[in-house]
Formats: C-alpha cells, structure tokens, sequence
C-alpha cells in the first residue's frame, strides 16, 4: 500500500496462562459481564468472500452514485479542507443538525435543535443515554428479541436487565404495565424502557398505535423514560406510517434515537439523539469523554449530500430494492424451511425473525450453515438470558436476491439435516406444534407456541412473563 | 442548506426548575462528578471569528492541500465508494493498521499488528483504556498538570485520581515511587498510570530517559500497566527523541496510545491504542459496545493519504510552522508577561505552560480576557482538585504568528491590570519571589517556587506531594 519500506513487526507469541494472570487483578468489574456482540464477531467471519451472510444489519451501500460522491467531496476541497479536518463542536454543526432535522420531518417529527446532538453512529447513541442514566444493578427494560447490538451496552453499565416479550404487534405493553407495578411494589424505578417499535430489530415486527399511545402514558405516570430506536422507520415497503413515540409524547420522557446508517451509509458514523435538556445537557458531557466531538470530515459530507436535495430519492430506490429483497427471502423461507418453522413477515426495516423446532439450537446450527458458507445471527444473541435459542435474525438488506435464495436454501438444507438427525434419534419425525396455524400472540406468521405467552389472565399470578439478568442485579 | 421546505421547529420554553427536578431521580451517580472539559466549553466561545483563541489543542489543517484531499476522494470514488460507506471491523482495517505502523516505526516502535486498534480519535482510546481497566473508587495516577480532556474520563469512571508533580524533565518518577509504595501499604494496587511523557500536554515538557527507564521498572515490578498518551512525538522543533515507554518495556505493561489528529487531521476521529493481547481483547468488546467500528470513510481517506508517500514531509512543514510559532510565542510572553510570571520551553508539541503570581485566579483572567477577544485555558482544568489557578495553557499551533504576538499582548495587558489591581489593594508592587531566577525544579524556566515541590527529603514524611480526589474513593 505504501511505498515506504516498512520494518518487520514483533509478532506475540501465543499468550500465555500467566500473560492472562499477570492482567486479570487489573481489569474492571464490568469486564466479567461484557460481552461480545455476536453480529461483530460474525463480521470477521463473513468477510470471507464466498460466505453469503444474512447475519450482518449492513444496508446495501453499492448503489450509492460514484459521481455524487466525488462530487461532494470536490465541493469540499474547493471550499472547506481547512474547516472538514479540524475538530468541532462536541454536540455537532448547525448545520449536520438541520439534515437531521429534515429526515425527523419526514418522519413528522419537529424537535428543537437545542435538543439535539450529533453521535458516532446510533451505537454510541445508546451508550451515551447509558452513561448518562444506568448505575450497576439499575433496571433497564427492552424488548424480547432486543437489538443485539444493544445487549452489551445494558451489560457493560452492569444494568439489570429484563426483557419484555414481543408478538406482532411488538412489545407487549401490558405485560410491561404489569412489571412497573411489580417494579413499584419493590420501591425500584426502572431508569428506562428500550424499544425499536417500527421494524423491529431483530424481530421486524412493529408496535401497535393503542401500544405507542399507552406506552407513552406508562411513562409520564411513572415518570420513567422510553428511548425510541428508529432506524429503519424511513424503509417501509407496505402499511401505512404510525405516529413515532416522540411525537406521541412531546419529547418530555422519550429519547429519540436516528441514524444516518440505513438511508445514506453506515460507513460515515453519524447518528443522533434528541432528548430534554436536562438529560441533553448530561448526554454533551458524556459525549465530551468519550470522543471529544463526532467527526467533522463525515458531517462535511451529509452537509453536502443533503443539498443536493435528493436524499429521498435514494431512499426510494433502496425501499424499492429492499422490498423485492424481502419478498424474495419470504419466499424462499416458504420453500425451503421445515413445516415447523415460523417466521415474522415485516412491513420493513431491514431483518426477518425465524423460530425453528425447539430441539434445534441455532448456534449449533450457524457452525454447520458457516461450513456451507452461510451466516445468520443466532436468536440468543438477542436475549439476555437463555432463550431464544431456536431463532434467528436473517437480514435481506446485504445481499442481492440470487444470493439470499442461495443463502435460504442452505440454511434450509442444514436445518432439514438437524431435523431428519432427531426423527433417527427420536424415531420419530416431529410435528408441528398443536395449534400451529392459529394466531395466539407470538411472533411470526405461523407462530410457535413453546416461545409465545398465553394471554390467560391466570399467568399473570403465577409466573411473569419476562425474566431478569441475574447479573448486576443490586 | 437544502432546497426542501422545512417545518417551524418546536422551540422549548426555558427548563424549569419541576423540569430538572423530574430526571433528577434518573441520573446515574456517575453524572455528579462528571465535569465538563474547559477546552470544550471554550470552544463555542472562541468560534466567533474575532477572537484569538490560544485555548483549543487545535493543529494547523490549514496548509493540508486541497488538491491532495480531492485526489484522494477521487480515487475512493472511482474504487471503493460502496465499501468506504459500510461498516467495518471493530478493530479497524489492515490497511489503517499499516499506517499506524509506518508512523510509529517512525518513532522506532515495532508492535504486533494483532495488538492494535483503531479508535475514534485518540480520546476514545483513553476512555476504553478506562471502561476496560477502571473500576469506582479504583486508584488511577497522572501528571501534576494532566491532559484536560483525560480529567473528565477518569472522573466519568469515578476513579480515585492522584497526581504526580512534574518540573522540566517531565513526571518526577521518585515521587510516583514514594506513591506506590504507600498504596502497597495500604492493599491498594493503581490501575495504571496515565502519562503524556513527550511534549506534555498541558506543560510542555518531556519526561528525562531516566525516568522513563524508571517508570517502566516499576510498572514491572509492580505488575501496574503505564498508559503512554503520544499525540505530539512527531512534532519535535529541537533535541533529540527519546525513546518511548513503550520501547523500553516491549509493551508488556505500557498501552500505547497514538493518533493521526496532530500529524494530519482531528476532524477524521482517528487514533489508535497498542495493548497486550489479553488487554486488546477486552477494549475490542469495549468498542463493539460504544460505537461499533471506526469510521471506514475516515480508514479509507487515510489509506489513500498515505499511499502518496508524502505523509512525512506533510509534518516536516507542519514542524516549521510550529517551532517558528513556538518561538514567536516565547519571545512575545518575554515581552508582555509579568517580572513574576514564569513558563516552560518546550522542544515540541503545541502549549506552553504559564504561571502566573499567585494571587491571580486564571479563570477569573480568561473572563477579562474574553473581553478582549483573546482565549487560553485555565490551569485548573489540569488538575482534578483546586491547583493550577494561577497557571494557564497557551496553544501555539492554532493560529498565526501576528494573532500569537496580539493574543499574547492582550492576555499580558490583562495580568497587568490584575497586577496593578493587586498593588493598589495590598499598596505594595509584589516581588518576584527569591530565587525566582534559579531552577528549583518547578515547570517552568523561570520557575514558580509557590507550584513546585521541594526536595528536600523531610517533606516525604511530612505531606506527601500528590493529592487525592475525595470524590469516589473506596
């Protein structure tokens, strides 16, 4: 790559037992409880070429028009080297904010800009609003699938961490209701309630009106915050739009969260929050710590895509490319998954939530599919605990449709392996759940009942729907 | 900015006092003993083009040529736009990592490529040093003056901070000896020592090869890991390197922190930490948490920069400006500072370090010089209790000479009027201390026996020099 001779670099030795020992009375608490993020980890596997990966959440970024990329960056060295290499302000330009103001209002939504901050991509979002809120053993609440990405943010401020069940009306508000009077019984204050409601990650499922109206109320009640994930809110490819929680609530105790990611490039790490300016002002600080200030050379680049003004038409033709992408893998995962498989069908975003039999462990499951060349997220990475084991997050986003077709027929070749291997061992072939076909509040469209709650009033006082880490818990 | 029509945006009343009153209860304990950087506040403040700010770490982008910036983004556009938008791995790219490499090989450091990682800017890597490592009430030492921006991060992971006097030949590494040696006796074992040990930020002075040989056999023999801050080694306006601690210990208990932000831009967020294996892999998942990856449209613009080749002759310009600038800035604080007030000489970097007679507060100086038009930062925010408040830190690399010599002359026409104030209240000019004019191994040329500590060896048993934060002890 370079021209310049290089020396030879000292290469480590395998670390040794001691190397570990010499270190491990120096690491942080947190250290013990943090943990890796399967998606990441995946990453470096499916780099691999020939691996087809539905694992990833990557947007398709090779559509992105070569001559308008060269284009703003040509603007930018005419007018504006100097300014795009230095630092800036911690909480973002002016000017980065009124691109984002401008996709919020496409969304309905008119926050001030005083309210908003510029982050490093959605992710540090969601670390920052922990920062600021979550001390070790404090209850944060998410849904049941959660984003994985968000599982090591709760685990790295030691939250304790308790997930509500979703079906496909997203998370189910009533057993959250239950919760805060449980919660409340026990004199503890949950610091805040997580939730991706349009297009759920991993789930794809989106949350209901009645549920946005009475999650919003549930929160003023208690005085406890909702942080509001919307990522994929612009990508829809059928239905019609509902009201974002913020809007619904004012902005008084939901934190919103946006991105750049999914409607322009991952690639440049712009994300945002908007919140009150109580917790803005704690959210700057935090900021401040933690990277000085988000990167000016990348905010330089929005500035200029945005004034191109055609930043919603390329969000059109990737709805129009993911549309076909997800209807694609629908109807591959109907050819090619067992009987007993379900599998939620989403109005968009960027991922299709599969649940296989029971016997069937997807993390089991993904290191025969990656000896195929094929990847997927295994369910579990979306929990806190052990569930979800027989799920997966299968993303259309990344690849094209031959690709997911391919990529569906090996998943399914594989599972079809797992499912004959028990019929041998069991002799005999399993069936599909009793009921199957019967919509009883799970997830997906032919939902299985063993990962659904029942809505009988009676389980309410005998085991609660959601379960808790048994880390951090104070 | 954009052509689209934009709705009116919510403004918010003025937070009132129920406002704050309600998120309060939500705050995690962190949050009140996070502070806010003074460099960061400033920087709104001495964006109005009128004001000569001499505050900000700022470098010089000026001089980076356009040409070479839209050749780059041109070569990024016609190969590898859809990949510089995408996501990347956590640990960066190969490619950045052989940039790394080449910069450091500059300063004579070989490391494994396996033990690096790149970050969003060199801030983050102290502060994933700190997720990974720090623990509340945890013992983390540092420098008598310290990096400002290094204060809020130790204070955001609620440690207990104790500062080293440093005088011209950097850390007084007896001191930090007589340290460790209490904490021993106490059951305490420091997570690391933070050190900026060439071109110090703020002071401006560089730590002696003898006590950089010492540093690292201590940290040796007291299986303590030593955090090497290097942002400015490169930028060397007279002497001769030294080598890093990082050199001499083989990076077994140094970590490494490195950064293209002083050596070609901060607006792209790149830096870098170098850690042993079983310390690399816990910031890895430390950084999956908080923001994923590094930008990849930040890796590929620096890959691209350095496959010029010219990168080095980029900071032998940059080397040019600043010495000159340095010098400019020495002979005008001999012209217009005070009889009394002292500061260092550095050999590289980007500050000075002034000090001023003791009954002037440079905080209260910086609001009579805002008026002014003129910014520094005050010598406070080096210090995590309450000294420092009659020094102050002067940046040189930021600004031109004329601005240097005018901003400058107005900070010194305003310690004049604090002087001639102090006369008339105590009816006394106040002297130069005795013996101002012989080194007694403060900081500082004409060194200020009021900061620096005394050698003399009853003061060990006495008081010892370094204090402690109260907040967040165990």
């Amino acid at each position: 790559m370079s021209e310049v001779p290089q020396p030879p670099h000292r290469r480590r030795a395998h670390t040794s037992t001691r190397d570990l020992a010499r270190y491990a009375g120096l690491f942080a608490e947190r250290t013990t409880v943090m943990r890796s993020s399967a998606m990441r980890d995946l990453m470096a596997i499916t780099a691999r070429a020939e691996v087809i990966s539905l694992a990833g959440g990557l947007p398709d970024t090779s559509t992105f028009p070569a001559q308008s990329f060269a284009a703003q960056m040509t603007r930018i060295a005419q007018e504006s080297v100097a300014e795009a290499l230095q630092y800036g302000p911690t909480e973002g330009f002016e000017e980065t904010k009124d691109c984002i103001l401008e996709v919020m209002a496409a969304e309905g939504m008119l926050p001030d800009p005083e309210d908003v901050i510029v982050t490093t991509g959605g992710q540090q979002a969601i670390d920052l609003v922990c920062k600021t809120l979550v001390d070790r053993g404090d209850v944060v609440i998410c849904e049941a699938p959660t984003y994985p990405g968000a599982v090591p943010v709760f685990c790295s401020y030691q939250a304790d961490v308790i997930q509500i069940e979703c079906d496909d009306d997203g998370m189910r508000v009533e057993q959250l209701e239950i919760l805060l009077g449980e919660l409340c019984r026990e004199g503890r204050r949950p610091k805040f309630v997580y939730t991706v409601p349009t297009f759920q990650n991993p789930a794809g499922v989106t949350m209901s009106l009645e549920r946005r109206q009475r999650l919003v109320e549930l929160a003023r009640a208690h005085e406890m915050l909702v942080v509001e994930d919307n990522p994929y809110g612009l990508l829809r490819y059928g239905g019609e739009p509902l009201p974002s929680l913020y809007q619904l609530d004012g902005g008084d105790f939901v934190i919103y969260l946006g991105t750049f990611s999914k409607i322009l490039s991952p690639g440049i790490r712009l994300g945002w929050a908007v919140a009150p300016p109580p917790v803005m002002e704690k959210i700057i600080i935090g900021k401040q710590a933690v990277d000085l200030c988000t990167s000016t050379l990348t905010q330089y680049f929005v500035r200029e895509y945005f004034a191109e003004g055609r930043w919603r038409r390329y969000v059109e033709d990737l709805v129009e490319i993911y549309r076909s992408r997800r209807d694609v893998m629908l109807a591959a995962l109907e050819e090619h998954f067992p009987a007993e498989a379900t599998w939620t069908e989403p109005q968009g975003g960027l991922f299709i939530w599969a649940t296989l039999p029971e016997y069937i462990d997807t993390g089991d499951l993904l290191a025969k599919a990656l000896r195929t060349d094929v990847a997927f997220v295994p369910g579990q990475a979306a929990y806190i605990d052990e569930r979800g084991r027989n799920s997966m997050r299968l993303n259309f986003s990344g690849v094209d449709e031959d690709e997911i077709r391919e990529g569906i027929r090996r998943i399914g070749r594989v599972i079809a392996e797992q499912v004959d291997l028990y019929g041998a061992l069991t002799g005999d072939r399993p069936q599909a759940p009793a009921g199957g076909a019967e919509d009883t509040g799970g997830i997906g469209s032919r939902p299985n009942p063993a990962t659904s709650m029942s809505d009988s009033p009676e389980t309410d006082s005998v085991v609660l729907p959601f379960r808790r880490t048994g880390e951090g818990a104070a």
